[in-house]
């Protein structure tokens, strides 16, 4: 597996046309407190980007650029969260999104397993480690297993978006899915507003 | 207070241009069982059609003409669940959306009290009265209790609407609220087919 290893930004964004899986990593799961420490990102040829972001790090010109780029999908997995968090970083909001939890909710209801480990053991039979899930994404320097961890987060979504876009096609789903995915800024507007928890269309 | 009754449909659309107010009464909860029994509306003058709805009814063509017209703004409490009932009782999708009760929980942060009654007490000085709510409304005459019920329900929804709106302007939140009224349509579709308790953006 080949990762580049970048402090800052993308060198360049020549691998990147069409779609782009992203992953973050973060010291924590609120943006407010937590701050952004790594982006993963994979053009779905087996290879993948790993850009360490430094504290207080606003600006990553090629990045922001990527994420703002219409042309480009952006695959991820549980989106909500690293489109809050790279939001909140850069101020830029990715999209258009594609989530590859929510298309496992809306296909896979013959389960309620719908982490990245379960989804990618059943449909492309590839064992993930979360052994690093918990680690020091802060670290000056990176250990070879959180590079490894970090990569491999991203190195399937192209391969599991092909599949699930398959089965929403097959259960007539697409449509919906689609109208999710293009909410998915928006709750990740409102987590960042005061609204984390709350299902803001629940009747009470 | 002016109600006009109708079976099966309005006799026309000439009071409806610009934004009309809807609320509907079922069975009960569950849009597969309960089946609509009335739908109200106001153009918000004061107003109010109560349509009663017969039991297999599927076609109602002034009624779906105007919920299906783009240029007139829906405005519910808790569209969800009407948007929800309409469809599945009509095949037609009520577009664009406005919803008092999403409004109020964006900006009456101050309370988790987002009822129909409660916002009207706080922004209106208007008490309205909900002992009619759980009553018979498949009964083949309504009572003159349960039409001023019905109709009180859509009365007040356009001066709601002018109040929330102000207010969502002044916090800034205008625009988040149109991006949570335009998800609607897909969150109520996803109640009918099938996932109706589950926050489809959550993570477990
Ligand atoms: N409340 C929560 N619980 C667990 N993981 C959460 C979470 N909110 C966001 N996440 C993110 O969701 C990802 C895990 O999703 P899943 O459990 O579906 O595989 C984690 O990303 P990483 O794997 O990049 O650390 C984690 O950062
Ligand atoms: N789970 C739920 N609990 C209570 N009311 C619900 C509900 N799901 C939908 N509703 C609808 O929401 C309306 C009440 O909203 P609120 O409690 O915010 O005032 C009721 O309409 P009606 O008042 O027309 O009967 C009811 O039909």
């Amino acid at each position: 597996m080949t990762i580049r290893l970048h402090k800052g930004d993308l060198p360049d964004l020549s691998r990147y046309t069409g779609s782009v899986a992203i992953d973050t990593e973060t010291l924590g799961l609120n943006p407010h407190r937590d701050r952004l420490c790594v982006v993963q990102l994979s053009p779905g040829d087996g290879t993948a980007d790993v850009v360490q972001i430094a504290r207080g790090q606003s600006e990553a010109p090629n990045l922001v650029r990527l994420l703002a780029d219409p042309d480009v999908v952006k695959i991820f997995h549980f989106a909500r969260f690293d489109v809050a968090v790279l939001y909140h970083a850069f101020g830029v909001m990715p999209e258009p999104v594609w989530c590859t939890k929510i298309a496992s909710r809306l296909v896979r209801t013959y389960t309620d397993r719908h982490g990245l480990k379960d989804i990618c053991r059943e449909l492309l039979n590839i064992d993930l480690s979360k052994q690093q899930q918990s680690s020091d994404w802060a670290a000056e320097t990176l250990s070879d297993a959180q590079l490894s961890y970090a990569a491999s987060d991203v190195l399937h979504l192209h391969q599991l978006r092909d599949r699930l876009q398959t089965m929403l096609a097959r259960e007539g789903r697409t449509e919906m899915a689609e109208a999710c995915f293009r909410f998915l800024p928006t709750r990740a507007k409102l987590d960042l507003a005061g609204w984390p928890e709350q299902d803001i269309f629940a009747h009470s």
